[in-house]
């Protein structure tokens, strides 16, 4: 089965969004093996929509529309639909009540436009919305499968997940379970880790390997296919052992899940409360560490310690300063030492380096140190790390994340 | 003239990228005045390609063709392209010296398939590739413009700024300048701005005005044509100036700059140097404004205060945070008075407040204070912010830099 996407609305061709909804179909579909030869993006105009629909048809067996499901005049993507198809329009009892339901939420008054929304095409199965009005749909007939669906994202991801990929999994008529696993890197490029693996991922189909570089993480995407939900994890689980004995000392992880928050459900099992100084990372590592909520149990606090001032006042030695200067693993250990101590914690971590883009006290952008102090004794990482000061600042905070996760107890 | 822009690479079909380069290239265009009816994504395949190209060729004057110029087989773009129009590929000498000078700087010895990037499409004109090695290409012929870019944003986003667009121009043939100017704006909603500005946005085409929405900023782009800048320059002038008189008071900003960006530059200008105290900020503000390079200049430190001891130990009351509590006018005011004190900074500025998602102290999710203490008095802003925790937060920091900027000599 060949799909298409295609998205509809000015908003795309003004360039005022990208098309993420392309982005996430074409995820979606690659996971339940549907290979995806074409995007089309096509403004809210009968004609060139039309004009697609045909084209569509011609090289794709399923066509998937996102957007113009709403209740403005610009809105045509199903009137246009349906007259490509020769297809009625008929109203759904169901789409109404969900509508209603919201005006009723929310206390304003329905106008007449909106009631355009509970109009579906005869014969489509429904798609709920559940975070909308405009209900979604999908229709089978001459060898092709139309499937339609809300443009705003929130409104598009969970129908997609939730009712579109049941449906699909019916059309593919195989009876196959799909299980996936995401298992997340760092510390290993995407270059490297694929050589690592590179037999498997171009010989193996079932799991298949799909690596997706993200921001200095790399995942794994193990998809099988089997009659059970058991079986599609015992092949899974039989691939991973491979991969564990290549690899394994780069993953941290599986799923939809972060370095901040493994670091934090570690420091939760152990018990350990942690504070920050930060000199090159400007309060980027407090940040995202109190981005999940919940940590003020365990973090109390740190420095921002831009200035040789502030680091002397956290405990910072003149000596070390002078003899060293800010960016050495001589400051960087003194910094994770005196925050633990000044803050009462059990875990002291130092940022230390250059961001650039000049270098600093005759080092270059990229030098780095960070210090750790922790129950389990002090230590101190020595990073070089290359791109702009966005990247190293970046990069710097997940090594300080992953230097911890790798903390003995 | 009516665009398509065609992007080639099976990432793009895998999902594991968005089209981004569509997106940029549609406002590029948008802003020439050169519509956009079509966005393809095709993967690296001849025929389907070929296809796609043969599709557009039938509706579009001018088909831009992003990715599919490296060094490897799967990079079949111009290939597929010459094929299609029955042109050769040349050998370009210019392109090769770029791609020699490349491999000398790098010291990595070049492998023969990179030859094969220096090869163009004959009579096109070859667009200089100032951040990688794969040249682009413009070519007019029988009614119709094909451009070609390669993939990686780098090199294309600067490629169709200083090269692509004169090009274009030239090609539009009436002799007119285009000119555009962005405005920025916090703290007024996408739609109240459009209401406020709805009839000259309706009404006017010369300049036109595009809103915007970011992430919580608003931007207008005002774009104007004429025989000359100048003139051109008058005309968004004077529409400015009536915006000016409806919203002048929420535009903060002309063009890629950004609040951190003019609160750095503020303080430079009065020579005011700053600290922080941060709760609900977690350390986000300090580092927004160190992704800065030089503001080591006038930011010396700050504290990152997440429990109630460190609140105290920078300097807060026993007393305060007992009748007041931590996220309260008093403790904000306490907090930015005792940071600018323990730092000797000019201004101090502080966060506190409940990120949520569970309310606390009794105050509900989006409940902020924000303190400043500067030469010119002191004051705080109170904010009930609505939206998830990381909005919450964002917000925030957004509306301190925009306090900062209001601030009085």
């Amino acid at each position: 089965m060949n799909a298409e996407i295609i998205g509809i609305g000015s908003e795309l061709l003004l360039g005022q969004i990208a098309n993420t909804n392309a982005q996430f179909i074409s995820q979606r579909l690659a996971d339940l093996g549907i290979n995806v030869f074409y995007h089309t993006v096509v403004g809210d105009n009968n004609e060139r929509l039309k004009q697609a629909i045909e084209v569509a048809q011609t090289r794709s067996d399923l066509l998937v529309f996102t957007g113009g499901l709403g209740p403005t005049k610009d809105d045509l993507t199903k009137e246009t639909i349906a007259e490509t198809l020769n297809k009625q329009l008929v109203y759904n009892e169901e789409a109404m009540k969900t509508i209603q339901a919201y005006y009723d939420k929310t206390g304003a008054p329905m106008s007449e436009n909106n009631r355009k929304q509970a109009l579906v095409l005869e014969g489509a199965a429904v798609l709920r919305n559940d975070n909308g009005m405009a209900p979604g749909m999908a229709l089978t007939e001459n060898n092709h499968t139309y499937m339609l669906f809300p443009g705003p994202p929130k409104e598009l991801y969970p129908m997609f997940t939730n009712y579109a990929e049941p449906y699909l999994l019916g059309q593919l008529k195989q009876g196959d379970t799909i299980v996936s696993r995401v298992l997340r890197f760092f510390g290993i490029g995407e270059s490297r880790l694929e050589t690592e693996l590179e037999d498997l991922i171009d010989q193996q189909t079932n799991p298949t390997i799909a690596p997706l570089a993200g921001e200095w993480e790399v995942t794994l995407r193990l998809t099988a296919k089997a009659d059970s939900k058991e079986e599609a994890n015992k092949l899974i689980d039989e691939t991973e052992k491979k991969i564990h004995a290549r690899v394994g000392t780069f993953l941290y992880g599986y799923g939809e899940t972060s370095l901040p928050k493994e670091v934090f459900s570690m420091l939760k099992d152990r018990n350990w409360s942690i504070s920050t100084a930060e000199s090159l990372t400007g309060g980027m590592f407090s940040q995202e560490l109190t981005d999940l909520p919940g940590v003020s149990s365990l973090f109390y606090g740190g420095v921002v310690c831009y200035s040789n001032e502030v680091k002397r006042e956290i405990g910072v030695s003149k000596e070390t300063l002078e003899a060293y200067g800010a960016v050495s693993e001589e400051c960087a250990i003194e910094l994770a030492r005196s925050v633990k101590a000044k803050y009462k914690t059990d875990v002291g971590i130092s940022f230390t380096g250059v961001a650039g883009p000049d270098p600093s006290e005759g080092k270059d952008a990229g030098t780095v140190y960070i210090g750790v102090a922790a129950p389990s004794g002090e230590k101190v990482v020595a990073l070089n790390l290359a791109g702009n000061r966005n990247a190293i600042r970046k990069r710097t905070v997940k090594h300080g994340f992953n230097t911890l996760l790798k903390l003995e107890r």
